[in-house]
Order: structure tokens, then C-alpha cells, then sequence
């Protein structure tokens, strides 16, 4: 077995709600290195990434490039064409890893979800994807299972942090400090921050590097 | 196998970070329903589980009640007269339910830790509580793999966001409101907390109650 991962990657200017500590270059830079992470989780898990998005960019692997930015109708025009199972993972998940993947696309429903935090989905998993299609955005998750039980669809949701873990603002690059072992904790960890304790509680700072 | 759970507890003035929507007396009926949402995944993972805290309550469950609050002290003292396999779970992870904590207590390694938002520990399952100490606060789970390394123990971390989701904030009730199935979600709900969509971000509303 060895599905479809699609990977949808903004190239430019994504991530803007880590402005506040990353300049335009340096969350291009960043959300690259965590595409990067996901995509070696992906093929850990022997799975084959797509990455889908409007601009090609310098990479090795298939890249699907649609004129619409509009995640739901570039999703839903490519699931209905899609040969066999598939799964569609966010690139912003940097703690993703092949264990986490293999419970997703092992699981003995027709569908499974890993919501990601505040309501979303950060992880599809679809065996006849031309019974299903996609509702990003606001609280996604709910969404989902809803498109899914009016398909008739099995769902399953995996419980797993790791694929949980969104990285969209500055506290959330604490998890990828304490949990991260690949790319983006290393380019984070480049750029000066580092964990910080400030009253019990925990948070991240960014240290001026010495030249 | 039926470990026995220790939950520390706090009755008087608990989840002060909520203090922004929830009245002193309302955080404290959250407190005690989060506990019970607890109690129930606990038995529902046949295993027995013991509060503990400064103060006796109203419960049918075991308390064991100690002089000091200092969470390291207290369990610290319990470790190490402790028989047989133990585990220690927070009491404001009402996502817990028995698939989550079958997992942690299902390890084959020594010692089983589910890491919490912002490099906190939720849970710890300890087969031989005897030759490990607990170091809350702060980043603990960084703290208590290096204990159980120090200890000479294997070390498994459990990937599930059920556990790792504890709630603190504001913003953690739209995990609950989404994700809950027991007490506190429906105490939530009965406060008037709604989810929200604003400008395609997810977050929570307490709306007033028409009487």
C-alpha cells in the first residue's frame, strides 16, 4: 500500500501570524523547511508526496501546480480524478512523523481525520476519494465527519498530537522546540530561539546572535 | 492489570487563567466536572483512581489528602510507598477517554509519558514508581525524560492529543466544545459557551442566557 499524500504549500508570504518575530524572507524559508519535514515523514511511512500549490518551486518531488488558489476548489477537483486511496496532510506539520502517518492511512475505516487545533483538519484520509470531498476552513473538523456520515462514510479520528500540532503562531513554536527533530526545529534553533520559563510558564524568545 | 491513578487536585480557586469568562464559583464547578470526566475515562480503563489533594470532598472515590500543595513534594512522598504500576494523570484533560489511556498504560517500555501543550507532562505511567520522581512545572516533560534516562528507564512518549490538551485558557474551550463528550463540555454548553468563526479563525463566545 502506498498512497497519495497531497501536500497543499503556499510559497509566498505564508504564515503571516508568525510576522511578529519572522521577517517575509524567513517564514518563506521556514515554511519550506517544515514542507520538508512533512515530506520526509510522508515517504518514511512509504507514501508518496504531492505537493500541490500555484507556483512551482526547485524540488524533486511531483508537484501538482493549479491556477486557483482556493484550497477547497483545487482539492475538489483533484479528488474526484484520483486513482485509489489518498490522504491529504497540511505542510505546516513539522512534527509529523511515519508512526503518526502509518495510524492515519492504516486505519480500518473508510475515512480518518486527525483534526488539527481550534477546530481544523489537519489530515485526511480518504480510500474512495471520489466519495468525498473537502471543506477547509473555520471549524473544518466537524465538517468532515458531517460530509462523511452524509456519504455513508466510516470515520475514524486519530488521536495523535504530533499530527495535532499546527504551527500557525509564536507560542506554537514551543512544541516544535521540545517535540521536533528535523529541519524546521534546526532552522529555529539557527535564528536564535530558544525556550523560555517566565513565571512556570513556557514560551519562546528570540536571542540576538553574535556575529 | 489495574494501576491505580493518582489525579491531583485543587479544590479552592483552580484554573485561575480562566478568570476572564468564569466567575471564582464557576471555575470551580469546571474544575470538579473536569475531574469527574477523568474519574470516568480512568474506570473506564479499569483502572482505580486516587484523588489527591489539601482538602477532603464530597466523592465516592479514594482521597488521599496531604498537608502540603506542593504537586512535587506531595507525589514525591507517594512514589516511593507505592506497590505495583502507577500512573499520575492531570485533572483538566476532559478530552481523556479510556482508548487514550489504554494506550499509555498498554507500554512495553518502563515508564510511559504523554507530553502537554507549552512542554508540560499530563499523564506518567511508572511501572516501578520506586525508581522515579516526579519535577512539575515548567518544561517538565523535557524534565522527566531525563529523570527516567538518568534512572536507567526506557522511555515511551504517547502521541495522542486527547491527553495532551489540557485546559488552561480561553482558547483551549473550543477543544472541548468540539472534542468533549462528557460533563464539562455539557457544563460548557450550559454556561452559554458557543464556538465561533470570526474572520475564518476559531475561538468561543459565552452568550447570555434568555431566562
Amino acid at each position: 500500500m502506498c498512497p497519495h499524500a497531497l501536500i497543499p504549500y503556499k510559497i509566498v508570504n505564508p504564515k503571516t501570524r508568525l510576522s511578529c518575530i519572522l521577517s517575509q524572507e524567513e517564514r518563506e524559508v521556514f515554511a519550506r523547511v517544515m514542507l520538508e519535514d512533512v515530506i520526509h515523514a510522508v515517504k518514511d511511512a512509504n507514501c508518496s508526496p504531492v505537493i500541490v500549490g500555484t507556483d512551482l518551486f526547485d524540488s524533486e518531488d511531483i508537484q501538482v501546480t493549479v491556477r486557483d488558489a482556493d484550497l477547497n476548489q483545487t482539492l475538489n477537483s483533484i479528488l474526484p480524478q484520483s486513482v485509489g486511496e489518498i490522504f491529504i496532510i497540511m505542510a505546516d506539520l513539522p512534527l509529523a512523523d511515519a508512526q503518526s502517518i502509518r495510524r492515519v492511512i492504516g486505519t480500518s475505516s473508510d475515512i480518518a481525520i486527525v483534526p488539527g487545533r481550534g477546530g481544523g483538519t489537519n489530515v485526511i484520509f480518504i480510500k474512495e476519494p471520489q466519495r468525498f470531498h473537502v471543506d477547509y476552513y473555520g471549524p473544518s473538523f466537524l465538517k468532515h465527519v458531517k460530509i462523511a456520515e452524509d456519504a455513508g462514510l466510516s470515520c475514524e479520528v486519530i488521536d495523535s498530537f504530533r499530527l495535532h500540532t499546527d504551527i500557525d503562531e509564536k507560542e506554537d513554536l514551543v512544541e516544535l522546540l521540545v517535540h521536533g527533530r528535523g529541519k524546521s526545529r534546526a532552522y529555529l534553533e539557527e535564528l536564535g530561539f530558544v525556550v523560555t520559563v517566565e513565571k512556570g510558564r513556557v514560551g519562546v524568545e528570540r536571542k540576538e546572535k553574535t556575529v
